[in-house]
């Protein structure tokens, strides 16, 4: 239980209602900063401005998955209020209190820095990454099917990576019986590949093992389908690329060749929010009750 | 190989193409009605007006997988031409003559039975139902991707019917990590559910069961998502209703109680014309090769 | 429940402790013959010769899964008296008073008639052979571990057959990772073949099909691995025949040959007696509470 | 290729030829010691005593998968001939020799000091420890097949370990229809356990989650299924110990329970000696041609 806790949470979108809830049932003392609009009533939770939270009695403050942007404003799906912080308002905090926020830049780790906070990443969690792998694993399997005339059953599926997310997505597509392959580069991915009745194949080797694919997955967070392998895939595959920003295509060569190639961010908050601030609020409250 | 065969491709959308394809392949003469705006050229294959076919000649005859209204009319999406059916042009082709058509109506069957010609209804046959039981269940699986805020994996999943269709839907939703239950009416059915590592109930408790899901999937061509079945389900859960004109759920009163529930006929030609167009491409061809 | 219903337990092995188990719970009133080894008590059970069984009380009668032998003699693992029926015994009973074998034969199908009772012929039930199949299929896996130097995984695996034991066994292999294929001489077969992931051929082309197999899984009961398709198959490649004695195999030819061919019958009783009998035990309650 | 290579082989199993065979394919120069009794020709190969070995020519040296005991003596299962190392035979050999064991002790880590060579400890290896996860897998299911009278599918089966063999085991047993948990302890593995359909549970939970098993396999190489663990559990629970010697369980304590506890080591050899020893050979061969 997390009775007696004090909460902030500021802004963020369908997500972070889970997380109110689950906190919620859990007694903690909810400040809800840039919701509004929300009609839903939780046990706890009172609605208030930015300027009116109490910060030295705040024991956790919880930032959206995307965090905040350089000029410290933070996205708010149910308010039209602008929600803006300031380095000041962490340094009026006690000195346990903990930031969380599913990523951060610049000047967020200037903010925690100088007021001395700690802040958790939730997105760099190796628990979340791979429950999140599930969400993102069916948005692809959506796309695929949206993207495609054919079935994905008996398709020459390729998946480039054997990470967190590449795991997942490689053998949800094995499951709908696609024929998969599964690029990686190391001794022991190569492994685990095999073992799970996938066929494995070298990154080395990307350029001969994409000539036939119908669909390729990649998850590889660097430029790794280049305009060479580009033009030795067959005009009709489809690449869906879930690696963070900019993916891992030559996205201009695939356009110039005619071929469809999709960038794909974000898929556990579009196609399931609700699994999606679960998973959050699961970890989120294991670690609040943890500390 | 189907040299010499003359066969008359009336109307019908992209799946048609991958059937002329194909019988274009195995050297038959196809004679093309209600393509004049198609592109590509096929060997031995010419586009003609339904006026300037030489029924006399005729081996077969292929209607769309919608086949013909009871006007005699005939679907083209690749034509602005009205095409038209009479009895007549049955009449005038040779007796081995067979109609090939995806379903049948009273027209139709009267059109025949006065040429005394064959006719073969493909979406009858147990081989096509199955195959097409693929594209279907992707097509269901999209839809309930889109239509929750849940991922289908943890999801309870109810299916209704063990057919041909059930089978491969239940099997899917399972294989993406659903929580799948199945219900059917016959003992056999009920083993083969648990054999297939899914929990089985049979039908006369389906408003026991479906009390708890999350997804309901139904296949039976009956009213059996009846009002009373309805009112003791979840009010979040989604219907997707497989099941031919008019589907088995009582959308007015699902409508009534705030429940999403969707009739989803025709998935395969949706979601993946181009496999269901080879599924019956490849069976037409094993027929007319086997005459 | 099965409260003041006489039941008449002959013979059998461990399987019909399940079955005697079952029975008791729901309250029937049973007399064991060729049950006096056995030690545990059972609420209502009474174990009884032969000639003190009341037959004009008797509901039902149980056999073994094996029935009874042509001379009236039943197989009994827990005694060592021999038990031997008589028509006469059947007469004496009441006219609904039901027979239940495991299978038949030409003596135990004339009692049957002249008493005019009826007889239940329990591995005929299609449900019944569909739960077997789960206990026949492992067993299957098992003798395939024990006989081979190789794993199964990637292993290149033909079931012959896609009925209630093939379907099964096909699947398990599967799920091991081995590379199947299937059988089968309807089309609609080799449809399910295809959806389930799996590569149909047809058996008109088995000899051809089986020229690389390293384990070879039969479950048609006729001839049908014949001297000429043993002598295309890999010298190395394991033979197991699961069809009913004789099994589809010539094994005379097999074992000319130097080939390893392994008859395997009665796996279920053999590799899950427990759960065998549950198998039977829980369609048997529903039958016996059904009337 | 591996022209030129001279590669003396030295005493094991089964296993071994495999590795000769991949090498000698490979055009490498083999001498063979400890293998007197094999009938097989290989190209390139010729058997030899220790004593004629000619160790300044050698550029690698292979041992048995259980290296070698602490007399400096190597099993031979093709040999009566006993065969003993001594450290200056490996000093002999010119500095790039590499020596290959599948696992080492003391004196074999004296022996490669002393003379300054690079020893490479096959079984240590993350890909051959997930490739050996395979055969290991599945004699697991051969014990659990063989020593149960239930069947696994349906059977509440515990994976003690998420690391490279509890990932297959678990998985393996999901694939047969068991109800499979998995024990880990660390929160990503907790994430992969539920991506993969299975349930976790923390190893700090351990006695409770035993309470209700029928088989439970451990994969922790530390004692985990203690005597407080055992007494919680079912007596009927099969467990079966893949952790190497002495295995995670106070087996002692089990055998007082009348409790079946196996420690099942080697399984790879027994169950699948042809696959083991190509998994090494493989790797081997990249190896040796990598340098
Ligand atoms: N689109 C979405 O909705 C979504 C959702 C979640 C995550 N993502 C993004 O997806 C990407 C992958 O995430 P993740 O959690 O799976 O990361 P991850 O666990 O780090 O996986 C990346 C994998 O790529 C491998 N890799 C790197 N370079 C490679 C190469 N040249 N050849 C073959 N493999 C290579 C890595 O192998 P090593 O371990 O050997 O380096 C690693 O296994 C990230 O960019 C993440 O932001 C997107
Ligand atoms: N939406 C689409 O894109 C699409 C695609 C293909 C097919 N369909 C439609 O889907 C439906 C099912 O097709 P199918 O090929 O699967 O047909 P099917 O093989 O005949 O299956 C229907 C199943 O429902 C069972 N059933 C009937 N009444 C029942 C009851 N009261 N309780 C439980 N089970 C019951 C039948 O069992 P018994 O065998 O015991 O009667 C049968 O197994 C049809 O209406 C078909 O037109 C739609
Ligand atoms: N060893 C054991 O422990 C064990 C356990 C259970 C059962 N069995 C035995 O296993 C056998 C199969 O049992 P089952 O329950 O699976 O029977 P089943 O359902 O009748 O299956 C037999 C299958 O073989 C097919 N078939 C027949 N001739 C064929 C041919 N020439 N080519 C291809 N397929 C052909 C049948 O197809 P159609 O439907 O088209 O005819 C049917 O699908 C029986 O002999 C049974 O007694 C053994
Ligand atoms: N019987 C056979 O035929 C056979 C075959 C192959 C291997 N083996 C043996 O099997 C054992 C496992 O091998 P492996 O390759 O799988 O090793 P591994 O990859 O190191 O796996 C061991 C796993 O146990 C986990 N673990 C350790 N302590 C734990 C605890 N208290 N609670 C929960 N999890 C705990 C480790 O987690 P962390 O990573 O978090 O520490 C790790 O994931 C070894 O002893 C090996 O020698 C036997």
């Amino acid at each position: 239980m997390l009775t007696g806790k004090v909460i902030v949470v500021i802004g963020g979108d369908a997500r972070q209602l889970e997380i109110i809830r689950k906190l919620s049932t859990l007694d903690a003392k909810l400040s809800l900063v840039g919701f509004d609009q929300l009609d839903d009533g939780y046990i706890g939770a009172s609605k208030q401005s930015i300027d009116d939270v109490k910060w030295n009695k705040v024991d956790a403050i919880l930032l959206p998955v995307s965090g905040m942007n350089n000029e410290g404003e933070i996205e708010t799906i149910f308010s039209n209020e602008k929600v803006t912080l300031t380095p000041e308002m962490f340094s009026q905090t006690p000195q346990h209190c903990t930031i969380f926020s599913g990523i951060t830049n610049d000047t967020l780790n200037q903010y925690v820095k100088k007021a001395k906070r700690r802040l958790v990443k939730l997105m760099d969690r190796d628990d979340i990454a791979i429950y999140n792998s599930i969400p993102t694993a069916e948005g692809t399997i959506m796309m695929a099917i949206q993207h495609t005339d054919i079935t994905i059953h008996s398709a020459c599926v390729a998946v480039i990576g054997l990470g967190r997310v590449g795991m997942s997505v490689a053998r949800t597509f094995d499951a709908l019986g696609a024929d998969v392959k599964v690029g990686a580069n190391e001794s022991h991915q190569l492994a685990r590949i095999t073992e799970m009745g996938l066929t494995p194949f070298h990154t080395d080797h990307l350029k001969e093992e994409l000539a036939d694919v119908d669909i390729c997955i990649n998850t590889v967070p660097e430029l790794i389908i280049t305009a060479k392998v580009l033009a030795e895939m067959p005009l009709h595959a489809l690449i869906i690329d879930l690696a963070s920003k900019p993916g891992g295509t030559d996205f201009r060569y695939a356009e110039k060749r005619g071929m469809k190639a999709l960038l794909a961010p974000g898929l556990p908050g579009i196609v399931a929010p609700k699994t999606a601030g679960k998973i959050l609020a699961n970890v989120l409250s294991d670690l609040l009750q943890g500390d």
